[in-house]
């Protein structure tokens, strides 16, 4: 089964080896260590060691490092014949992402005298644009190869950075857990994506394009760490204090709600009144997506789990009607229905963060107005402007993921890197040494490579 | 393979959806943040961000919250065909039972002009009530349908915060970790319940009650993790310094002495001198449920190890010699051996606990003795006093999981919450759609399916 | 399929329990709570409970925790029918060491007056030289009985801590994350005690030395784990503030780059420009191992990046023209290649620390020299003469290494420790009750042994 195109004997070393040296380069001249890192600049503060940054923040980057790594590397894995790729790919482009968004991030947010300054807080902004990378990676599952991720990722990266300093830093917009900058943007940024990628003889693979037993169940732990661990996620670069508490909370109890939304949707539309695996392992998590602008505001517990309600009925509905339609009519083939998990509840995260904006008081929220809402507490806006911004956020970031999904859709399509032929999607042999197992797989994959092989030919 | 009895499609969602509503409501009336997590009464206070009780307790949290969800979910797994329900059924439970808690535990413990406050203790509590609940669904695993489960946890969840408070509260008896409240009230009422559902035909269903390799290797994920975090599990809502550290430090050489006897019994009791890989799963952390209530006390580190000695050699005799017998003559059909790891451990704690409670001094104690017993610290009563109502609560804690138990198991025979029958336990293919694997298990369901079908048509 | 010399039936009972034994008397005698655990004596402090090391270290303690348990033992679950053993015996050497190292490690750095101090720091070093007890297990992955390796660990522990002793103590090296101590030291010890137990034969085993599908996927549960907490493992134990935020950010950028070295060198190297999973399993974790001495120093994040490069590219290289070359010249059978994974880039590691420390500056560290290099700010030394220390260091930890591993490969050679035959190694049927699987392995297993029982009649 060697297949020239889809060889990657120099192809990934090149691009990999190429990447690499050029974020060292440019590490090497741009990057230092903030003041809560560096040995001489610490010391130099007359701070108690216990009042390091690294205390405060590295629990949640840790918490949210497990969502990136374990969470969507192994909700990927529900394919029956994709776990080596769904575990591996996702780690291969989190390695890149997490050190080119730290530059990318650190041109817009973090020049200190013309240099980056990092440190704990970085290292989750870094985790946090990895995370709308793995979200596009979702949709295209299966279709593409190692090369055009890392490529993809390149551009994506740059561009949530883009959008990220738009909506904090230009238009003063708050979404701590990212609900647009995140979730909206990696969602419509992959569907805009797999669009230009789209296959119109995908159907040939169509049979390895599902579940087995045990392939749902690893996926279970990557839905389970993601469920646990977004608390953390959504508090994880909040103000400190209450901030951070509430934040977690209110994600908390938007989660518990969605669960039991997706389980009694899921039982009401799916065949025969049974749960469906696809609906529990992403369903569920829309709770976690919703919350991701309102949670830091006083959205109060029983406001949260209202969220987490609709968002679960809202992403059950979207696998069951949505997907079907989005792939015949519109030819979206969206491997992991990122538009249900991630887009529709992104965009319903922004609309509950703009309305709890717009309602904000200082009745509400005393002295803590100036950590969730600086400008309003300053006087220079109201709470209502507050509000518009919060939606024209949103548009910007749906303008900007459209736009920069479209040209780098076009941009993959270029034949030179390695992508699968349509009859032989959703398989690790193509790029993995696969070990034999116990149903002859391999042979079954020789049969593929052989008929296709043969239709070349023909 | 559609069955008009366990066909959960109006079921399910009518007990989830009136379920979270009414969560919704009780919670819009009576639930408010906590000092800790409202922004208006945080900043209200003069205390610096950093004492925010969420940096102290909200690591414990989540290594807590990853025992309920991935520790106790694939734990279960080890059944063949049941990975599914294992997972995703603890999975819902708990969802529901961590919004459900906070607003039992919170009428008995948190009102506030009321109000019931909340924050990351009660998030620790509640997961805490959860898990009671989830070591109930162990022992009825299999043989039971989510709305039974939702509904047994309706009123257990109830019936524990009952207990915790006369406890806590009206004995003022310790129990951070929960050798009573939590491993011997959930176990013995899942047991009372069992014996109420009795099977008496289940024999029909033996061939699934097992695992397979695979499975085993799922489970122990579960196993691993509930092992690792034990220490954070029993220290979470002690008292803040000495006291946590001291429980993580118990907790942690009770369950490393409880594995090395939990290996030596398994090889001297199972067959041919071979390792079983039950007593792995099960008896190696019985070391953490007999150091709930002692941990946070002066049981010093050989003392700790002694406790976990004896819980490993006792739970791997009760997997070996007395479970078979409570199957055979008291007709207690328990899928996970509860009893074993949570029921005679947990008594076990619970006397540890009392007689660890009854030999303190302040020679030993010195000023802590306010944290651990402040009734002997204020000289309200002595030690030994305190030792008496620590074996009260045990017996308080036995007669309402037996009494709670048995009315509950009766509700749950109520012919309408869709339960399997005696042939088709133990299987996700009732309540799940199953994708088909590479054994053609499918198949396999579907024989059982017209086998019983054609029995019940004759 | 009984055995008389791999039965466990009462060797290993007799084994666990005489050490749990003598360890609970050896603690009871000589272990005492330190000032932070001990009610007494922090009650006699005028520190704040905020103030406890308990909330500064066990986030990173159960980070650690969940490396040894969960990363160490299913990154060797690959093997394709060796799962419950590599968990297993994982887990059951992992429980005893913890205990072991408390005392070893407190013989010779926790004396205080004549007692042995407890708390979450010998807790975290506990975890470490186990760290290395298990590094050495993956050497002789599945050709070893349970009781062969509890005696290998009484000795390399011992050895362990002398070597520490020697290097931190007596030496006066720095090894934060423990290239030298933990990753070098494992590495050759295990390399040489495989050596000793070389078995000519092993290629009648050599059908299932190797992968099936599942079971590579429950190695990378163990890579991820490994990977993503190695920031916490390298900045564990170093000194707080600065010292452990920097350690942890430089352990993330060096794994980053490694990791994509690994792709990059993997794809270059294997049949078909394909990936291979023992490749990513391992290499990609280089990076960690290879920042344990340089990691808290300041080696800058591009210097951390280039030190990951570097090791992931003497990785792969060591898996696929190297091992080869030790198995058939030199005999050493090395399952897991910790030579690659653990020595080398150990090696390198300490080269790393000790050019870094030769060339500190009290114009790079400021007032922060005094936590990283206290000999070199006191003004008794040079940098350069750290810089030696650190050499001197790394050849001391090889001959200890290389010494212990060779009287203590022979002891392990005595015929009384049931280790299995060459023709049924890497199987856990020996040792293990195996549910019948999907596949009739059991049967597969049944007939190896039948014609093993031939062999040794005839």
């Amino acid at each position: 089964m060697t297949d020239a195109a889809t060889n990657m004997r120099l192809k990934l070393p090149i691009v990999c080896f190429i990447l690499q040296i050029i974020l060292i380069i440019l590490f090497g001249t741009l990057v230092q260590y903030d003041h809560d890192t560096d040995a001489r600049a610490w010391h130099n503060q007359s701070k108690s060691d216990y009042e390091n940054e690294f205390y405060y923040r590295y629990p949640s980057f840790q918490d949210v490092h497990v969502m990136i790594f374990i969470g969507f590397g192994f909700l990927m894995t529900f394919l029956q014949r994709y776990g080596f790729s769904s575990v591996g790919f996702n780690f291969l482009i989190a390695a890149f992402c997490i050190q080119w968004a730290t530059l990318m991030q650190g041109f817009f947010h973090g020049m200190h005298g013309g240099k980056i300054h990092i440190g704990v807080e970085s290292m989750i902004n870094a985790d946090f644009c990895t995370g709308a990378v793995l979200i596009s990676f979702g949709a295209v599952l299966g279709k593409t190869s190692p090369v055009q991720l890392l490529v993809m990722a390149v551009f994506e990266v740059t561009l949530f950075a883009v959008n990220e300093f738009v909506l904090l830093s230009a238009l003063g917009a708050k979404d701590a857990g990212g609900s647009m900058t995140i979730h909206t943007f990696g969602a419509y940024f992959g569907l805009t994506v797999t669009r230009i990628l789209y296959r119109p003889n995908l159907e040939k693979s169509k049979h390895r394009n599902s579940s087995v037993y045990h392939s749902d169940l690893f996926a279970m732990i990557g839905t389970i760490y993601l469920w646990m661990f977004w608390p953390s996620f959504n508090s994880a670069v909040t103000a400190q204090g209450d901030d951070q508490h509430r934040t977690a909370m209110n994600t908390y109890y938007s989660l518990a709600a969605c669960t039991l939304a997706t389980y009694g949707m899921s039982a009401l539309t799916a065949h025969d009144g049974k749960l469906d695996m696809v609906h529990i392992q992403n369903a569920a998590l829309a709770g976690g997506v919703a919350a991701g602008t309102a949670g830091e505001m006083m959205l109060t517990p029983y406001g949260s789990m209202i969220v987490g309600l609709l968002a679960g009925i809202i992403s059950v509905l979207g696998f069951k009607y949505l997907s079907p339609i989005l792939e015949d009519k519109l030819k979206i083939q969206d491997t992991c229905g990122v538009n249900n998990l991630h887009g529709m509840p992104g965009i319903l995260g922004a609309i509950v963060g703009a309305v709890t904006a717009a309602v904000a008081t200082t009745d509400v929220y005393g002295k803590g107005m100036g950590d969730v809402f600086p400008d309003v507490a300053s006087g220079e806006i109201e709470a209502s402007h507050q509000g518009v911004r919060q939606i024209i956020s949103l548009a910007v970031t749906l303008g900007i993921a459209l736009g920069g999904g479209l040209i780098v859709g076009f941009i993959l399509k270029l034949p030179v890197f390695g992508a699968p032929s349509d009859s032989i999607c959703y398989e690790d042999g193509i790029y993995w040494e696969v070990p034999g197992d116990e149903e002859g797989h391999e042979e079954q994959l020789t049969a593929v490579n052989t008929a296709e092989s043969e239709k070349l030919n023909s």
